[in-house]
């Protein structure tokens, strides 16, 4: 199977991202093997609030990556939660994707958020990595979602794109704050609706109060104002506000203009090395709990389990004195 | 202390809740030796996509238990964001809950979302214990955002309300899935603003979908339809849809009318207990989760560690052999 995925074999590749995550022994294998061919493709986070079109979004990078000269090979590993309910929204990206899918230069896989979430990310670590290996020069991960559980799925990139619209409500600032703290990229979507100075200036605002001293901000429109302090480093990374209209394609030359710039930045600072780390110890955490749960889960057996919970719903053991009694 | 939290001194409770944020030594043995005078409380978690004005309705349903007759004694644990750009939101949040905050029979706790999603879900249930066991007689358990951490909190609740608003974007529907799966009454606040027949509609489909026979479907307004399916059980809970006005706090008496309606059907049901043991089992997986990483960090000189990670950034190890390596 490693072979075949090296070679760039869509089938193969197929099989390799379902044994990877279901998280099987053929899998695991595999991984093993290939990782030495991984650390090529410029892994690429999209993350942001609810209703900001991602999923649109990740599409028009995608197709403008296939353009570019030369054309890259990209890969979309989308993230969805999975439910009863899902249905409809799944098959609906599903759908939207289609002008993509006939492209042998573009592999879309979606996963669901069923399982835990050391698992969860454990597993679209090793996705990326066999689409690594596989020769895809960008490799997009989109999560649904705000979450930590999506700043932890992003944090495997080595950059990050933070998505946001203008328009939503105020209750959505404290979800941004969360997770602007880890962009390298901000994106201002449907940037042709009403309100985008004001969102702009929201976001600009955001990331003086986070970095008072730290980054300079660059910005796109009216708002000329930049912070500009003495002790800002030459090689800093001075986070851009990108518009654009994911919809009719505005904007995006210049996203992938900045994509670029985020990555030539990183291989230039060292920074690239260090973002490396900081990823591989990330994805290495998830193992870790992943791994550690499940030895436990297989230490105990239901009876035990079931025991220690009777007695906790009796009150007769604190969580704590039942977490001693399984840990033994 | 916990003789003091146990008489509901402010002080205490305040400074136990410190201790068991932290995880301290003192905290886990307070817990211990309250946990037998905790299981009275109503845990009310609260969630759902950002933009809905949770903060807002939660405040109201503690304003609305406090005027019941008799007033009942209300606590709220407000799981916030924390980051180096949040401060204008926590502070915001604060400033919002001031009309509250001079009554004894009400107590408002922050928590930061930082740190280790393990220590976070411990930390809330710890929490909700130590308020349970102080007399509070309704815990709100509030979580900002929509990812797999919150639903992890709000699993530590007895009744689920997931909040809705109208005219939120399409991406939110796949949001809003993940965490209908979990409501036990469905919130459509902002019901002032156009488009609440459609956000209704929306929902009621979603949750055909999601329980096509197992739920009959009670909703409010002008959709009439429902499903009676022949095989929906006497003792079936019936999801809600209510909508309110935080602002103007209208719905407000229905929906605690709702939420007493959901506490008397699980005791009734017997899920009351089911519930207790589902909400100690994801509390008692947190605390393993937890220990069992801290276990570990402690075994791993840094040292270690670290030459762990070079030879995954060299490629000299793929991930799962440094985890070999790690795990001994």
């Amino acid at each position: 199977m490693p072979d075949a995925v090296l070679q760039g074999e869509r089938l193969a590749i197929s099989r390799l991202l379902t044994e990877v995550e279901n998280d099987t022994p053929a899998g695991q294998a595999a991984l093993n093997q290939l990782f030495v061919h991984t650390g090529k493709a410029h892994l690429v986070g999209i993350t942001g609030a609810p209703g900001t079109g991602k999923s649109s979004l990740v599409n028009q990078i995608a197709l403008h990556y296939r353009k570019a000269e030369p054309p890259l090979k990209v890969a979309i590993v989308a993230v969805d939660p999975s439910s009863p309910f899902t249905g409809g929204a799944v098959l609906g990206d599903r759908v939207r994707m289609r002008e993509l899918s006939g492209d042998s230069g573009v592999f879309i896989r979606s996963m669901a958020t069923r399982g835990s979430l050391g698992g969860l990310a454990v597993a679209t670590a090793g996705m990326a990595q066999v689409l690594d290996a596989a020769g895809f020069d960008v490799i997009l991960i989109e999560t649904v979602g705000a979450g930590q559980s999506e700043v932890e799925i992003v944090k495997l990139a080595h950059t990050v794109l933070v998505v946001d619209v203008p328009g939503l409500g105020d209750d959505v600032q404290a979800i941004k704050a969360g997770i602007l703290e880890i962009a390298d990229i901000l994106v201002l979507n449907k940037a042709d609706r009403p309100g985008v100075e004001a969102a702009e200036r929201a976001l600009l605002g955001m990331l003086k109060l986070g970095h008072p001293t730290k980054h300079l901000v660059q910005h796109h429109g009216k708002l000329e104002e930049v912070l500009a302090p003495a002790d800002t480093a030459a090689d800093d990374w001075l986070i851009p506000i990108r518009r654009t209209v994911a919809t009719d394609s505005s904007g995006l030359p210049e996203l992938l203009e900045m994509l670029g710039k985020h990555k030539a930045h990183l291989q230039q600072s060292g920074d690239w090395q260090r973002r490396e780390r900081s990823r591989l110890h990330t994805q290495l955490q998830g193992l870790v709990q992943h791994t550690l749960m499940s030895q436990w889960r297989n230490q105990i057996s239901d009876e035990e389990y079931s025991q220690a919970l009777d007695k906790l719903v009796a009150r007769e053991l604190s969580p704590r004195q039942a977490l001693q009694a399984l840990l033994g």
